[in-house]
């Protein structure tokens, strides 16, 4: 295995003569892990059962957030725990001592264990994906696959989670709108920042605040100043050095503060806008100058540190001009309190009357930034209301899911030495689906996904143009006959052990999230509305389903009804 | 700096001659940043002011989940970042091709930064804390301390809120009872499961499943099997190895599947459980005895896979029997799932029943875990209800802190060059209190605490025995006088740059977690309960109080009635 450490980061990690790129959390390692696990292998290894061959589908019962979607996301991560897997002497002297009675041939098995005997089967990541179907399901000796549930779950729960935040935030905002992911401060710890900026990038936000997520992951990043900026400034006083060149480094103003000056008098004297403010914060206005000197190419501003009408606005229209009389064109402001929908209409209005009234060309379509506390809800709330925002800096409700706090994906047994295990439950959304099993989703003729189906292992796929009865795995009275136009299936190999054939490629981030707003434009638009959407259609073949029955029958308590 | 590195985690860090110890999380580098941290910093520096002295407060607004307390959570990691904060060559390229035409100049002054200027003051870590009182005071030149504020917000958020959220189920379950963390499948990112299973134990949960945060932070760990390990046994042939010495080494028991089937058949015609059930799950069996032969010590068996009065129990207690008879004594079961409070009785009836019957001393006393989506509703529900359950185990609600997955901390600038700063709003709440302060702890005769109250930094302290008046920051009217028994000054020097002396020691997690303990059972019960809790009272001083007003006064915007 071959290793480039950088501040504790393993940058590269080598199996078999693969390279699996890209950064890997040095804190996923064999021990994040339920003691469960380990106390299992041990009940395995002592039973001699260690090696059976197991099956184990990984999925989901539920969409969040209210919704009929959910984005597939952190297959990444499972693929490089695997190839990175393996326990340090400390690690298993640490599994030694916290296991009663553990004999020593335990820990050698342990010093032996990776995963070249472990097959994993995944639907790619930042696909649509629905209840119940798998999103992996991994192949391998029983106590090794046990040894992955913890880890597995850990690494997909949340990143598929916020992704599924992160797309349902670009649904209500829209494809014109600019989403910045604002979460690292609110975040569920240092690596929740991290995976939050990663995974809101996978569902479609365009850009992070997180310097750390933009250099690991390549996410464009953005930022401006915060209100402490505007506020550690007295006055104008404190610009020492005014001198700014203009921007093809022709002529040099001598006296930036002076030009801004002359600015803010235009402004206050310009026709439309006569009297709607007078004396601008002092402080405020010198911290913007500060801001456009050090940033005269990209030059954003807070404008509500203390009133956006009478002060924020016209003190960044000042400098925004005196920008632009040197060549320099500013970027927009952001709005962090009040009503945005309000404020943004009003400042949209002054810049227009400012395009108008002193012939700026373009200074009417200066980005308006609103943030504070932004989420599904309110972002939709704007838009009923009618507002001028092109940009939405989205934080503490996306990154930590607050709508939602968790996917509760599972992990189940489904055939071990090649015979089904059905888990019963009183509750029937808990019954799970035996059997290793194929998958597979069908398109219809406007070109949407119509149903997933699983099959068993072993059955025929389902053919384009024929006809196949795709039924509800539990409600007997829940059926349909679908002729599919497309046939996709969705379970592809992404690990198989050490044999190098045959596997897919990790993909860049970035085409994950082109995958994700690609699946997601092409949904049937009543599976993807905010109210009472229509639930994606998810089934099982008909050969499936009487085979689920049987076990079932046949599992049930002598006596009990199920 | 001296540093141990296992697996990527720095295990100690050393600076200024001081030790700083424990594991440090490798994704926390200062590039755990928003990029506005940096574009200010740049502002900063290319304005000159980026040694001002500033002093900024972190603080939150509102306790989180309703009540009226929060746990402090976080400090540790916060100095240990001070102690560690150097940005690398690669991070600095990385920052100045993230800021439009940054100078070669101020990379040069990011590479000599370090944390030898700052002064860290703060509550110590574990302290019941409240609204708008600094949790930390964070002195320093202004670049470096910006730097600070997104690495310290997230590190201090979640910490605080996971732990006050496990202060809140222990308080809900009461002290008797045994709380397990089981959050790591579901927490927010592998670092979301470490963080969280430090904090709740810190919170006062008494141990934890996760394996990597028993082994970083020394909690003790808890888990038994899962319902796949009961899923994988086909039947009792799969045993093959049935020998069990007994406890004490001096005989042998060449076949305990034997023996548990004896004992089954005993419970079967035991007189007070005839008719109770009739056949029990024979892979069920298998997987208990399996289990129990790995760990005859330590047996703990998930009861509810199949049917658990009816299969699980009955087997359970074969296998405790059984287990008995060689000497050993099974610790309990995990219920996962059903009516809890029922389920629980009717095991606690059958424990005492066979206790009785069979004269098994201390069979009834078996602990009963719960399981199962559980949460400060369900853990108040069941006790309205009546159980028999001993230990608790909480994962999702717990760990993602799903009632309210943020808590809102900020970090304001409050003074900077000797200059008091306040940043007003049109939202009262939101207006930040101004100065360099002190703060401290008032106590009453009962020994409860009474109110915490703000000063500037050079007032006289507050004495024992004399008559204080305390005033609500904002509200004119809201006023008391004071006379404590007890006066405790709340924030301490936790880090003095390069200076070593009086400087607070950072204490082991367990130390954390006693002044926890102890400081929410000496709060007065009505600001404890769970349904309307009285406010505990945050005051400022008659002086502090008339020089906010003043600022607020000459701050505000011409002609605006804030």
């Amino acid at each position: 295995m071959e290793k480039k450490k950088e501040n504790g980061l393993v940058l590269d990690g080598k199996q078999s003569g693969r390279v699996i790129n890209g950064p890997t959390n040095p804190m996923v390692t064999p021990l994040l892990n339920d003691l469960y696990q380990f106390t299992m292998a041990y009940a395995y290894w002592k039973a001699g059962k260690q090696s059976e061959r197991s099956v184990f589908d990984l999925y989901f019962r539920k969409n969040p957030f209210g919704g009929e979607y959910t984005i597939f996301a952190g297959l990444e991560e499972c693929i490089k725990f695997l190839a990175n897997f393996n326990l340090t002497d400390q690690e298993i002297d640490f599994v030694r001592d916290s296991l009663p009675g553990c004999e020593e041939a335990f820990c050698d098995y342990l010093r032996g264990l990776d995963c070249s005997d472990i097959e994993v089967y995944a639907i790619s990541e930042g696909s649509v994906v629905f209840p119940k179907v798998p999103l992996l399901r991994i192949e391998g000796p029983v106590a090794v696959v046990q040894l992955l549930e913890t880890p597995f779950l850990n690494l997909i729960n949340y990143a598929s989670l916020v992704a599924t935040n992160a797309a349902r935030h670009r649904f209500v905002a829209g494809k014109s709108k600019l989403l910045l992911e604002f979460g690292a401060r609110r975040a569920q710890g240092p690596d929740g920042a991290i995976s939050a900026s990663k995974y809101c990038y996978l569902g479609g936000f365009d850009a992070t605040s997180n310097v750390a997520a933009g250099r690991l992951f390549g996410i464009p990043l953005r930022g401006t100043h915060s209100h402490a900026f505007v506020s550690s400034f007295m006055g104008l006083d404190e610009i020492v050095d005014k001198v700014l060149r203009s921007s093809d480094g022709k002529s040099t103003c001598e006296d930036f503060v002076c030009l801004v000056q002359s600015c803010l008098t235009k402004i206050q004297n310009s026709s439309s806008l006569q009297g709607i403010f007078s004396e601008t914060n002092q402080s405020e206005l010198a911290a913007f100058i500060s801001y456009a000197l050090a940033f005269p190419n990209s030059f954003l501003a807070l404008v509500d540190t203390y009133d956006v009408m009478k002060s924020g606005i016209p003190n960044f229209c000042a400098v925004a001009l005196a920008l632009n009389e040197l060549g320099y064109k500013a970027v927009g402001i952001r709005l962090d309190s009040g009503d945005l929908a309000y404020l943004s209409t009003e400042v949209r209005k002054f810049f227009c009357a400012m395009e108008r009234d002193l012939k700026v060309l373009d200074f009417g379509k200066m980005i308006i930034t609103a943030s504070n506390d932004l989420n599904e809800e309110t972002v939709d709330a704007l838009n009923k209301q009618g507002h001028e925002v092109d940009a939405f800096g989205i934080g503490t409700n996306l990154v930590t899911c607050y709508a939602q706090a968790a996917l509760g994906c599972v992990f189940k047994l489904v055939e071990i030495n090649n015979q089904p295990r059905i888990k019963l439950s009183e509750d029937v959304t808990k019954v799970s689906i035996p059997c290793k099993k194929r998958t597979y989703r069908l398109f219809g003729k406007e070109g949407y996904p119509l149903v997933d189906i699983m099959t068993g292992e072993n059955e025929p796929p389902p053919k384009v143009g024929e006809r196949l009865l795709c039924r509800h795995p539990f409600n007997e009275s829940k059926r349909a006959y679908v002729v599919p136009q497309r046939v996709e299936e969705l379970l592809k190999c992404y690990w198989r052990g050490n044999a190098d054939e045959a596997r897919e490629e990790l993909e860049p981030l970035k085409e994950l999230r082109n995958r994700c707003i690609k699946q997601l434009e092409n949904m049937r638009p009543d599976h993807m509305r905010r109210l009472n959407p229509t639930p994606y259609k998810v089934s099982v073949s008909a050969k499936l389903y009487d085979f689920i029955h049987f076990l079932w029958l046949n599992e049930a308590p002598v006596g009990e009804l199920h």
